[in-house]
């Protein structure tokens, strides 16, 4: 039997310690985050150590034609780790050495399963800075953030994974290797492959060594925090920051549910009619103080109800606390889906208040935290799954939002991506010439369709 | 016959005016400002106004199997504009209109044609900025910014042209509309097409509108400049300033070869000894004084022989002079040859010093000024083109250049592109594997192989 087969080439290939049947560690290994995201049932985990041995499966996994998912934490928010029935999980976590870091070319280069927060450490010991840093960076790779482009509470100032992405090894479906990019700052030789793969979840090549950006460390930064007493006014006070040239390193967004619910999880002493919560931060060392004066100004000017500025690391931590509670706010309320919606800033308020009538309609909990500098923000339905009923509407009102967001020219996903949990409105955005494309770009790269293949595209 | 057939059918769809065969305009349009870059005769050439024009020039290219050349200004430096033999030059120069400016979003949306300093100027008249700023922004247009991902001075601080591409409006080969990306500032819905086309150089699509992002204007910058009796010591000094977390705004480098081609056009005080000149800018307003000093001592730190800080933007203009005489101060001097390379920072030294073995070891003066802060040199090979034997030494040491700059770990093109003239060096640069997978990218966007076909690949 052909599976037999593949698995007695992988032992042999890899060893035994790397080919994974036990079915309990499979199973614990099907899923990423996702909510509402069926997985398949795969035949076998396999933990490749080095490029070489990655190649070698993805030939195996030609020879016998079934599909490779590749994993990095499994802490993605749209399924796109989820395994498929009778898949190679090849999972990147033996390959987790930071290669090299080089302060005068102020790159790093790393294996796909460094944990963000490690390398991040390793840098910062040198005096330099990775920014990308997705809310998981304690636990998610880099080889998972580059698969999904990961943002995070920096982009504001610093950009998005990819920024920071120079160059890829990668290994193809043909089980080639690739070099794409470049270790130099520029570079414009040929197609942009790089930045391609950046964000392809696993679906056009298994990227085995990344060359990233880094930037000198900045000092610790300051925290302003304001309250208003409806959402307008707050995202008036952060389009004012925005338009301010300040270039806060952090500006992030609270709606009213979602400041009432961390009230109720913990006495911060948000008043109960708060109507939004900005937090801003500041990480330009002896001028930061004056940002967040500056941006604390904003606020007022804008109709801030309350205005809390931090003069140390410790009051900017306490400022940006609620931020943080959100997850644990919302949990006892009940089952999450989190939507990842990114809209023009000039279409925010339009977005808050849709949320707000799509929650009405389908009568479901929707809270908005967000990345307002960016636009980017995480409507999330909170419901009670041992309801039926209230499941059904949820799913719909995850649903409306998107396509709430599409219709304000905005995107069904800023940094979580498509995965398997959002195919149906990919397909919405980009139309069908745009999909079409896309699908060719895979098939350029993949034609026999063995990179995660359930993923994406319906 | 069918180019007579061809032609009719564009003169039906775009009007007489809009579709020209006078053989002058033709030969006055073949070329764009490559040097030793051989350019065919073209068939027609067309300027369409509209996205619905260039839908029907490519399907009517299409229905005759005839190339199209897509160009802007023709300022490019890698004959990517170049006609070939029997095609249709499709100018963008009608299409140059900026469709709107957004003051709240931070976005333009424009034309292909539209000129990089119109744009400029248009935002900045709302308060708002569009850094990239290659060389030729006075002429270049926004859609050959795109086509060769330009960079310029302002990159080392702010990046390159694609940095600010959101989204593209896309004609295709099949004559098809695309629309790619987004204009929010995030957004990973499926693969990221945009930075593919951006480089791309006419060869995947025809861009016929683009979404860029801006930035709040900074204010007038600073400048300063130092030289130095080696040119080890200005690459430290540079070196020294990237690491300072001081950001500069721009940051160029000449070596000594061009300094003294500088001084003996025009005297700037510059010694007969000069080994390296470093000109840096700050555009952070108030502390914009702070920053210049800082680079200064650094500058001073680093054995800098002179060192000159403006207070006010005339002596800033006065200290970039040398800068801006580079090309003026060559001229006299011979044919030039502009190469391209970027290099890690780390191997700046051994990218100057192998250049002045190449010039020695060919018999032929290359200058060397550079964006230093990115690595990217444009090492200019002066020659006397009335000399076959000088001329053959010339194109020798152009190529051996990019050999050194590939054996350095760096690329072939930092900003200009590979367009006709670097062909060979990116099959070298990508590797079989690599330049494989690019042909099959280029093969699902344009399986006819009508756009731009005798560019990038040889």
């Amino acid at each position: 039997m052909s599976a037999d087969q593949l698995l007695a080439k992988l032992r042999s290939t890899l060893g035994e310690k790397a080919v994974v049947t036990d079915p309990d560690v499979l199973d614990a290994n099907r899923n990423d985050e996702a909510t509402f995201c069926a997985a398949g049932v795969p035949l076998v985990l396999v933990r490749p150590g080095t490029t070489a041995e990655v190649q070698e499966v993805v030939r195996a996994a030609g020879e016998y034609g079934v599909p490779i998912v590749t994993q990095g934490a499994r802490s993605g928010l749209s399924g796109g780790a989820n395994a498929i029935d009778g898949c190679i999980l090849l999972s990147t976590a033996r390959m987790n050495r930071v290669l090299e870091i080089s302060v005068e070319d102020q790159v790093a280069v790393v294996q796909p399963g460094v944990v963000n927060a490690d390398l991040s450490r390793a840098v910062l010991g040198q005096g330099l800075f990775y920014p990308p840093d997705p809310s998981s960076w304690e636990m998610s790779t880099v080889g998972g953030n580059i698969a999904t482009n990961a943002g995070g509470l920096c982009c504001v100032k610093y950009g998005v994974t990819g920024d920071f992405v120079r160059g890829l090894e990668v290994v193809l479906a043909s089980g080639e290797v690739v070099r794409t990019g470049r270790r130099s700052v520029k570079g414009v030789a040929g197609y942009d492959l790089t930045q391609l793969i950046v964000g392809s979840e696993g679906t056009l090549g298994i990227v085995t060594e990344a060359t990233l950006a880094l930037r000198p460390a900045p000092e610790a930064a300051l925290t302003a925090a304001a309250t208003f007493l409806s959402v307008e006014e707050g995202v008036a006070a952060a389009a004012a920051v925005m338009a301010s040239g300040l270039r806060p390193s952090l500006l992030e967004f609270l709606d009213g549910p979602t400041a009432r619910a961390i009230q109720n999880y913990r006495d911060m002493g948000l008043p109960e009619n708060v109507g939004s919560l900005l937090m801003a931060q500041s990480d330009r060392g002896p001028r930061a103080a004056e940002d967040v004066a500056a941006i604390a100004e904003i606020c007022t000017a804008h109709g801030a109800a309350e205005v809390a500025v931090a003069s140390d690391a410790e009051e900017s931590a306490m400022l940006l606390e609620a931020r943080r509670l959100v997850h644990y706010a919302l949990e006892p309320l009940g089952t999450t889906l989190i939507d990842d919606v990114a809209v023009p800033r000039s279409k925010l308020v339009a977005l808050l208040t849709g949320i707000t009538e799509i929650g009405t309609k389908y009568d479901v909990l929707i809270c908005c935290p967000g990345h307002i500098g960016d636009g980017n923000m995480h409507p999330t339905v909170v419901f009670d799954r041992s309801d039926p009923a209230a499941e059904a509407r949820a799913l719909e009102a995850f649903g409306a939002v998107m396509e709430l967001g599409l219709a304000l020219g905005g995107t069904i996903t800023g940094e979580h991506g498509i995965g398997k949990l959002k195919r149906q409105w990919l397909a919405q955005e980009l139309g069908p010439v745009g999909l079409r494309l896309q699908r060719d770009v895979k098939a350029a790269f993949d034609p026999q369709s063995l990179l995660n293949p359930d993923k994406l595209f319906l």
